[in-house]
């Protein structure tokens, strides 16, 4: 039995659907411990969620059950599904949400929910997190077998983030996430990054924009207001801006193409 | 003993309002669990919190104790109480807001809370939620007998919200709340639109403003930016708009009265 | 072991670093019991995070292991640091922060971070909340002494709030904080309003704006939209305005200087 359950939502904390979710889980499996990730997940931003949980789940203890929900087609025709990976659970809807998350651990089966003993005994139509992820994820926390959720499947809907594409000097990449401090966050890695050689400054060019920067490795290298790039926490080529919006600074959006090369 | 406690405010998350009540409770009540239902109920609107609490308390484990502050007359004459239900315990002030949901629990009894060995020793005038519906709730999930927290009134606020009235060939209510993707949820349940048989496609006269909207069971059965009614998730009958704001679209207000009939 | 831990920081809730910061607590302490007490603290702004913290902490129990990460020198030269006072341990960057809350109880050692076996195996060079001061939190939280976690150094930053300052018939302060409901939060303790036997009416002077307010107990004894000063619940002299914001009304900010004396 592992107790712990991450929550990731774009639910947002004004209304108590969260609430309701944690209740459930409580009613189900009382030793649970539950974490929340982020409730707000841009509404209806599959892509997103995808990002945020993708990044965060390495940091749980194995057997973690993860639920996410993001998922603009409630009640209509997409399974709600569980994913067993190599080291975590996951629950939610079949629109790809989970998929980057679990792949990076190693998926071993997906199964679509069915098992109707398992979900409250009323189901709504607009508020599966509550009804069918929620008490599914307590069951799960609580011991049952990933394999009694429900039958197997394989035609789940996939999604992954673009890969960066080497260029003669430099890479092409993508505007992956803007976080809430204004930094903008690419799909470029780390090792990328190295293998390029890339110190001192470089040359970026988002979207037609073209600014040169110095590669730091903490923005307190930077100087107020200074415009830099780095290795972000989750090992991914950010564009900052000390103590200040990067994003606000270069007005860049997620999906935003950029180059990076030697300046 | 029964570990759960849920809190209900409008103390927002900005400051350390809420995590100071959580600091007492485990200080008295170890082994306490705490959900939060919302923080962010709009600022002393005591009808919006008492209309998100009954929603949610269903959902919780009979024996929780729920705490609820939105309160206005803080350290005025209103009296701090704590109600018994067939199912729950709920402490708060005694402003109406805790009255809708214990009503729908069956209430068994309603104390003015004055045993003072049960509260924080020093009482600030200005946060009760702290220094005295903190402290209560943690003795009583630790065992404290409810009759033990002060004298039995039966003089206490009401409040409630308005029935809806059947008219020829309708219904007449009202909107009784916003939620934050923007759906608009009236007072009008399920059994009642079931018993008129409003299916298909209705009109709606929304504070004069008429508009037809597509009955339909769930968001995904309406094209991205159609409006469309349907049974929410708390079985009330709510305008929706698919992936967008149906309160932005309409204009609606919390109290706009409302007439829905067949089109 | 005492397995309570605060947080507070000036990441948000939007992106997942608080999430990720309890994962990390929880591999190390399944036992681990969270509060947040804000992760809201205005960005990069030690000073609020300072004053939020030393009001909230008198209210956890004995042995509560504090971690507080408002860190615009992350990555950079500034120390990791734990304190251990006559009640707490505190974990966060060693620029003030933590100083005015562990002054309180009275500082009994502070430690310079540099058991690497306490940390994360990878360290980023941006998010120390969550390689280096969680896990070290969470050590303590499990039962490691404080005094394995580094070296002892008495070479810390301070922080300290202004004192107010007597004038003939009055009392010099300053604004220290303004809360989520507008009110205006001065330096000035209950014990020097009493000591210049400030009650009925008084003037305040703030930056140059005089205005004239009741002293009342609580806010209901104000009329709605009338502005009063009283105690609040931390013990400081505060401008309220009944269901409105006094911020919003009289234009006050962090810092500002403010006289006040008999009416």
């Amino acid at each position: 039995m592992n107790r712990l359950i991450s929550l990731t939502t774009d639910f947002g904390t004004k209304d108590p659907f969260v609430g309701e979710m944690k209740a459930v889980i409580f009613s189900i499996c009382p030793e649970a411990e539950v974490i929340d990730l982020t409730h707000e997940v841009e509404r209806f931003n599959i892509r997103m969620g995808a990002f945020l949980l993708a990044n965060a789940t390495p940091y749980f203890p194995t057997g973690t059950v993860h639920v996410a929900v993001v998922d603009p087609g409630v009640g209509g025709e997409r399974w709600p599904i569980a994913v067993e990976t190599q080291r975590s659970l996951y629950v939610g809807p079949d629109n790809g949400l989970l998929i980057p998350a679990a792949t990076r651990e190693g998926i071993r089966h997906v199964y679509e929910l069915t098992n109707r003993s398992l979900m409250r005994d009323s189901i709504s139509s607009t508020f599966h997190g509550r009804d069918i992820f929620a008490p599914v994820a307590a069951h799960l926390a609580y011991g049952t077998a990933p394999i009694e959720v429900g039958e197997e499947i394989t035609d789940y809907v996939h999604l992954s983030f673009a890969e960066p594409r080497f260029e003669p000097g430099g890479v092409a990449g993508e505007v992956l996430h803007i976080d809430s401090f204004g930094n903008v966050v690419t799909n470029i890695s780390e090792e990328i990054l190295e293998r390029l050689d890339l110190s001192g400054k470089i040359k970026v060019n988002l979207r037609g924009k073209r600014f040169t920067a110095r590669v730091v490795r903490s923005y307190s290298e930077l100087r107020e207001g200074e415009l830099g790039v780095l290795v972000g926490s989750h090992g991914f080529f950010e564009i900052a801006c000390r103590e200040r919006s990067a994003v606000r600074r270069i007005g860049a959006r997620i999906g935003d193409s950029l180059r990076v090369c030697g300046a």
